[in-house]
């Protein structure tokens, strides 16, 4: 299913031999149209990788007619020759389409790379594993493009909402910005609804605002990045904006969720509620700050309610509170008042793997919520062991 | 040594039962003049600790005649009453000094805590340490007081410096940012020079900016972080400012080096030298980045020279550079140039302690240079099992 739950999509997902280990690692998620609308967000990493640099040019005229996508190497840092690697299989992704239907050029083709930084692709593994993707298009190859674009995730992540007479499927690969040298996260979302451009983007920045960039497994950006957002309009209903733009959410909030629950060596989730906070972008900056701190991630994975590294992160920001009126709850218990200790600390009960932290800012009507992982020695074994 | 071979200064320390380890937790150290010139550098966390809110009043006048310092308890988040006992604790050392000597009044005792946020200090036990203290203050007490400041530091730091007739000399605690929970560095510095409110400060603020605002163990602040820098006079010696503010930077600079050196949970000291930016504070903010990269932190710690983790961090600023035109060096070695791979990583030996990360932006003149700390698994254990 996922992004070939829509109809006019077919996909493909493959072994091509780039990753050593011999699991999948090249994807390819083409749109028969009728319509090839398509929007994307990337990373804002100023070392974008060369897929990045090409799929922007891609998409500023608001089409595009397949995606392509490997594991196994992130294509980032690797200078003149990488991105030429880009254009290389972004052509030969379209001869192959023009070969089997419609005329495609290379500028419609969208390309995404995940894994190591600073290593040239294979290509010829490259090349021919887009041929047998070619060959291998199916109505239902959802599930084998979402494998074939896992790195470290121990599953893959689909998701799928149903509208009336439309719907919106994704993949998503990536823990947070948490994999170790892999930090990317990349989605493709799908849709048959016959929407706009400017639907389309503005439905996918809403959501991505909401959903991908309030998750922070680590506090590192990739520069790989990327969310890209096709649709078909091949189910001929045309859906009332904010109803579009609400499936969509529905759909990135799934997915974060799903990317998060994996992070790489986790063994908490937790979501930071900031409330009453002046604006939303200071409740934002304030759950970020929370969602940073590697000593209340390790207080975390203690199962300590350590109140105080969540004040003292807040304390760090800019946004708008005094500091004796805030509150802090740790699982429903609110173990700081008024910016001091508040009820007793044994009352948190912190077994499971979900960990809510709620801070009440008193300075404004503004909510956010942030979601992060703990900080455990899994993360550094996982992280210091793996380009060698 | 240390806080009392500069002429003036008499210091103690010693257990006053405020830790559970009855180790050494009360120091007292008294400026006996002539001059009380004083200034201090604070934390900027916006949870400001009882005592910096009181000292930084104490200071407003630019003299101080003493600092009472504490480990085992922060008085930070403490509310009011945590106010009201950092004043009552300079009330007492101030009318017990008056009892040996000339008149003072609390509004010339500095405070500093360290330790756990949130719980109140056991007054009677601490105004007990500090009449010891005043029983105990000796011309060679600087070591005990050193002593009597430790938290989580395995080691006392202390730091002297010879000038033309007159010393600098200087005590700290804390690992960076990185002590777990007590995560605060508190500095006091001596000088039996000769030298008026400015000059202290402008040496201070100089020599801080420099050294104590450049290490960043894990990107954590703390609420209760103090620099002090007290003047006697004692010597009669008045040094031309550039030669005091160098003094005082070589004390800052060796303490710094002794806080990296002895962080919680850390294998490696990574130095992270940033040339060629186009200003000094870009300088700061990509050594800071870079600093801060967990996923690097993990690379160095297992001796992977992933200069990819490095790039992606630079790429997170807004430092001016071209992402074709960045090199990085590690432990002397090019691994990157031009924003892609450079030479062989094979070349690389991380075997020692200390790693040296160099970055050339090519973006104009200014370097600055930020210290850091590996990311460990001993740092997680550490910082998970604190507070329970």
């Amino acid at each position: 299913m996922s992004v070939t739950a829509a109809r006019g999509f077919t996909a493909a997902g493959l072994a091509a031999g780039i990753k050593g280990s011999g699991a999948p690692d090249v994807a390819l998620v083409v749109n028969n149209g009728p319509a090839q609308t398509a929007c994307a967000v990337f990373t804002t990493n100023r070392f974008p990788a060369a897929p990045v640099l090409w799929s922007r040019q891609v998409l500023t005229d608001g089409e595009a007619h397949a995606v392509v996508l490997n594991s196994g190497g992130a294509n980032a840092c690797t200078g003149p020759q990488g991105f030429a690697d880009t254009h290389a299989t972004a052509e030969h992704v379209a001869e192959q389409l023009s070969a089997i239907g419609p005329e495609v050029g290379a500028g419609e083709i969208v390309v995404c790379s995940t894994g190591l930084i600073g290593e040239l692709l294979p290509m010829p593994k490259l090349l021919a594993g887009v041929d047998a993707c070619i060959s291998g298009l199916a109505d239902d190859g959802g599930l084998a493009a979402a494998r074939a674009i896992m790195t470290t995730d121990s599953v893959s992540k689909e998701s799928l909402h149903t509208g009336a007479g439309y719907v919106v499927g994704g993949m998503a690969k990536g823990a947070g910005m948490l994999a170790p040298g892999l930090a990317t996260m990349l989605v493709v979302l799908t849709t048959d609804a016959d929407v706009d451009r400017d639907t389309v983007c503005r439905a996918l920045r809403e959501a991505t605002r909401r959903t991908f960039d309030r998750i922070d497994s680590d506090g590192c950006m990739s520069t790989n990045d990327t969310v890209l957002l096709m649709a078909s309009g091949a189910s001929g209903v045309r859906p009332a904006d904010d109803e579009f733009a609400e499936s969509v959410f529905t759909v990135c909030a799934d997915l974060a969720r799903q990317l998060i629950k994996d992070a790489e060596g986790a063994s908490k989730d937790i979501r930071i509620d900031v409330t009453r906070a002046a604006t939303e972008d200071e409740a934002v900056d304030v759950g970020r700050a929370i969602a940073r701190s590697n000593l209340l991630k390790c207080a975390i994975h203690g199962e300590d309610p350590n109140w105080g590294r969540v004040l003292s992160a807040i304390g760090t920001t800019s946004a708008q509170f005094n500091s004796d009126s805030v509150d802090v709850a740790i699982n429903g218990v609110w173990v700081a008042r008024s910016g001091a200790a508040g009820d007793r600390r044994d009352g948190v009960d912190m077994s499971g793997r979900e960990v809510v932290i709620r801070v009440d800012l008193h300075a404004g009507s503004a909510d956010a919520t942030v979601w992060t992982n703990d900080l455990t020695a899994d993360y550094v074994h996982e992280n210091s062991a793996y380009s060698t």
